[in-house]
């Protein structure tokens, strides 16, 4: 196990008072005092507010849990016990952003108790960071109590204490999570799934509101508790029945997560929500686990030239595997996907219920001959479950999929979730989805293999507990540009989702796409980025798996593509430099096994010249810098693939400038002279 | 009557043909033939597709109606008849931002009959302008057909080329029409209300899907065909049955209103939706509109130092009223209103069922004496109607509120709607609060009053058929930064609004406010501008009346009222002349009766410095100007209230530097010096 842990910071437990009632606020500081929580017990509720930086952002907030066949658990509370500490450690993820972690906090933790009868016992416990706030409920299994509750509401409070400029995409909506982001002051939010991204630039606050260790509850989104106002509650997305959560005592809700930075780039530097997450298990298999980068049979569909299924377009064909297979092998990537592979494709599979094989291979695809080419070309064979929504369905063959993945050496599986509602009628955000999805995950582990996961329940940091759960879609990705469904994402899309989407976790949104003229079946639909764009996204956009997208004949020969064949997709250190969002963003990243750096810096439909100091750079080492520039006349809209390759030697301490055209962006690497 | 018509264009009425099955397709260009609109007649539908400078907006989109108990009028149609002809006149509105008003278009009527039983007549109306496109539906009275029909879904579908950048507000929501706007990709709204503005930027593109003269039908809304797409239905707000519309036949629907220009600020100078309005009827009495200012004890109750209701904080007194008068008599302000001078304030009043008299004045307000002292002074009481939404409750003692009103003098009357829906359950956008507001509109013109309507139904430019239709908020106006409630405006409102809720028509937004110190009972609340932007709101939103919503006091010999009594409220000419959504407005306008010029410049949270050329002035005319200007500490969050007032002398073809601060602005009186 690679994960350690440092315990160097103060503990201190103090004693339960003999006159509890007495204790009705308290006031915790982050370790840098920068964070300021108030916790307050009132008769109808307890109450928490946050300040940052002496700046209010929240009042005094109301907590709770309303359960089914029950009286809510919020007021007629007394204090049982208080428990204060400070930890500071540092941890190492399997994979990640960074190869170490710092988890600093102060912890509060308060045992209560009604006064009244069924006299219940509630905590709360709340981690106040530097950058933020965590909070969750615990219930203790009550003697003589019901051990299985029904949540019928969380009546947690996020009372903002001012009206922000809100970047958002709504709940309850058909397509799951895969929207354009919305930006609107906060009091026109109705209901908001998280991350819920918050700026004051004048004030110099930005929050973003998630979760965190969503094991077994339903997700969290933001709903406006007064229209057109700025105090939001929890609201949980409810199973179709109406509840909206299961519990089994003794039980600790999801982490409550308020991060917070001066500035929302810093909020991408930002490992509050992982930290919230527990280490997985102490032995837990690692062997198969190796971030890295596809190709695949995919695009095509997209862009209409194939289908998924049997007949004279078929894309899943052993010749067309072994073409990608081919490529691969002469490059740094690591898999190749073949989406519809399995029998069941025929016809409007979105439109019924399921009827794919995930066991059986369609016509004229091999699938043991493709497997076999692929490890004979030193690479894996990616596996594919597309679902389409089909949750029993699917279940009922899932055990053997993996199996059959596993004998046949895949070590990632691509999981799909396409549909309105899971067996047509669950949320995608519910409890449902989040059990579902668990079981996958640790069907996919015992069978050695990495998920992979698209349409699925949003991301809150669980990956450093199932370290097998590499990446998830859960954006609107590539492919609407494709043009399936026919509407594309506007060019500031990929300089939003690095700041709202992307503080979830990995993104799988699979850039690379180097042909701009596939509109022969797509008239409508562009990539709305140049081709230096493109690259760059390797870098804003993490994920420990990485999609090439494009076709290979696309990329064969190309310069660019060695870009592509360098970029790691695990890392030493990462940095968000400069953004606005919206406008831009710059990011720099160290290798994990290499001192080589690598910056992407992306801009929306504005051109934009950026000055970049080299500050991250080692200090008295020379690098070579290539460069793959936005060309002179590059522009997302009319000519997107004139970029450039420049190299030139720096140092730390100097700066570049870089030239983003219209809808464009810089990828560089840095390699260190020695 | 002071309307008249030109007609000085070609009229052209084709012969019905012979085979009228062969016309298939009509393609009909505006006068300048930079708008295409292209109609085709396919089993199915009607379609029609709308192009501007070679620019595609709209691909082919349905047309039709969908009948309740009977088949849709949309299929199976053959052509009847067919009129081409052009118009172009002007005409003369009684008040407005032109003096003069032109009307330039080409027109398509088609005349269609189903093939099938019941052989239904449809007739569909295009005109093509140089600045967008109106069309609507007419049922004529069919022998032999129902003549009172009810409308279950109207079919018009919008499906746009592109997915522009979209600035909206959330129809079906329980605060009307009062949200600060969303922007976000076309494909991420779901159901909005209109005007309904979009931008292409890069493109020069900008749209805005509007309607004209809703006079007996429900409100359209845009709803997202297929969630996250780009093609758009119309939605009509139903009645609480579910009903759309309940129509008579022969029936005109309301325009469908499709504004273009290359730049979201020259949507402003569009006078498509007035021009799609009939004009008023030949002998309607005009002697009492006049166009003007006015002040009121309004503000003061919602930054919370006075009440509605009496009791100790008991706003309308005649005492305080009269010190209104007293101040408005020594400027140039028309009117005073009393909120809350009648009986039934008291408590909750917008929780109950109302219990309002519209007649009776409440303890400690002697109308009587208020309303000669006003005319005494040479001004007029102004009235108020608030129904907190109870419309049959209102409807019994209407004409008798209006008759007293006239009775008193007053000749304008702000009508109110709190609540969130009408007598418990009616939409305030659907045809019930049309149907309303139309017997309001006639029996205040039956008194001589002007109507300035708050909560009431959106703009659709009736202002021209009826001339005592002055303004109506239908806004989040001034009072939202007031505290009640206690959610303000962000600084970039009042420059989206003038580009969305402004091309409706004319807004009662309230602004003025001088003295920025209120927060005694409002601790969260401020006025998101600097002092001179308050000045400057004058002159980008268009209002003929227009509040000086802040208290005599704070006015009492500050210079900066000088303004306010010089700014006009009826205009010879209007321009926008720079800006962007949501970043800055500029706005010149020339008085009605004079040859001054006034300008307002306005810009969101960020500083700005705008190059002005004077060109809108009269050349070889030289002026004074008077520059009301943010202060060099200016700032909306820490210091509204620095302004300088600055002379100088200037001509036509000069330029002015403008420097505006964070949240601030400038207006400028400019006066002819001869």
């Amino acid at each position: 196990m690679r994960i350690k842990f440092i315990i160097v910071g103060l503990l201190l437990t103090m004693a339960i008072h003999a006159n509890a009632s007495e204790d009705k606020y308290w006031r915790i500081l982050s370790p840098d005092e920068q964070t300021e929580l108030e916790v307050k017990l009132e008769p109808d509720s307890l109450y928490y507010r946050l300040s940052s930086k002496g700046k209010r952002l929240l009042r005094w907030s109301k907590l709770g849990l309303a359960l089914k066949d029950a009286p809510p658990l919020q007021a007629n509370l007394h204090l049982t016990s208080t428990d204060i500490s400070i930890t500071d450690q540092s941890w190492q993820p399997v994979w990640g952003e960074h190869a170490s972690v710092a988890n600093h906090y102060q912890q509060l933790i308060l045992g209560l108790q009604e006064t009244t009868s069924p006299e219940r016992l509630i905590n709360y416990t709340f981690r106040v960071f530097n950058d933020g706030l965590g909070f969750r409920y615990g219930l203790p299994a009550n003697d003589g109590q019901p051990k299985q509750l029904t949540v019928a509401e969380e009546l947690t409070e996020f009372a903002f204490d001012r009206n922000f400029s809100a970047w958002w995409i709504p709940a309850y909506r058909d397509q799951r999570y895969e929207y354009q982001y919305l930006n609107s002051a906060l009091s026109s939010v109705d209901v908001a799934h998280t991350p819920f991204t918050l700026e004051d630039k004048q004030a110099g606050i930005a929050v973003a509101i998630h979760e965190a260790a969503l094991v077994d509850y339903a997700s969290m989104t933001l709903r406006n508790q007064s229209d057109n106002q700025i105090t939001f509650n929890a609201d949980l997305v409810p199973w179709a029945n109406g509840d909206k959560a299961y519990i089994r005592l003794p039980f600790n809700s999801p982490w409550r997560t308020i991060t917070v930075a001066e500035k929302a780039v810093d909020l991408l530097n930002s490992s509050l929500v992982l930290n919230l997450n527990e280490p997985p298990a102490e032995n837990v298999d690692i062997s198969y686990i190796k971030p890295g980068k596809y190709m695949g049979i995919w695009w095509e569909m997209h862009i209409g030239e194939k289908d998924w299924s049997p007949g004279p377009k078929q894309g899943a064909t052993t010749e067309r595997a072994m073409q990608y297979i081919d490529f691969a092998s002469q490059h740094d990537i690591d898999g190749v996907l073949v989406e519809g592979w399995n029998s069941g494709w025929e016809g409007n599979w979105w439109e019924r219920t399921p009827t794919f094989s995930f066991t059986e291979a369609t016509q004229g695809f091999d699938i043991e001959k493709v497997s076999q080419y692929a490890k004979d070309k030193g690479l894996r064979l990616i596996g594919h479950h597309e679902t389409a929504a089909g949750i029993s369905y699917y279940e009922q063959q899932m055990a053997e999929g993996f199996s059959l993945y596993q004998k046949l050496g895949v070590q990632s599986v691509k999981m799909g979730y396409v549909g309105t509602r899971l067996d047509g009628k669950e949320w995608h955000h519910g409890q449902f989805m989040v059990r579902h999805f668990a079981k996958v995950v640790k069907t996919a582990a015992a069978n050695q293999i990495m998920i992979n996961a698209h349409e699925t329940i949003k991301d809150t940091g669980l990956r450093r507990t199932y370290p097998n759960l590499m990446t998830r879609e859960s954006v609107r990705g590539m492919e609407y540009n494709g043009g399936s469904p026919d509407t594309g994402n506007l060019p500031n899309h990929t300089v939003i989702i690095p700041f709202t989407r992307g503080l979830a976790g990995p993104i799988d949104f699979t850039p690379g796409i180097f042909n701009f003229n596939y509109q022969k079946y797509r008239p409508h639909n562009r990539v709305p980025t140049t081709l230096a764009k493109q690259l760059a996204l390797y870098v804003t956009l993490y994920s420990p798996l990485q999609m090439a997208a494009d076709l290979p004949e696309n990329y064969a020969d190309h310069p660019a593509f060695a870009f592509i064949d360098a970029v790691p997709t695990d890392w030493q250190k990462s940095v968000a430099l400069q953004g606005n969002i919206g406008e831009f963003l710059v990011t720099a990243r160290q290798d994990k096994h290499s001192d080589r750096w690598y910056v992407g810096a992306t801009t929306n439909e504005e051109p934009r010249v950026i000055s970049l100091p080299l500050n991250f750079l080692e200090p008295d080492m020379t690098y070579r810098a290539i460069r793959y520039q936005d060309g002179s006349g590059a522009h997302w809209e009319n000519n997107p693939g004139d970029y450039d390759i420049v190299e030139q030697q720096v140092r730390a301490g100097q700066s570049l400038t870089l030239d983003l055209k219209a809808g464009g962006g810089q990828a560089i690497e840095f390699i260190p002279l020695q």
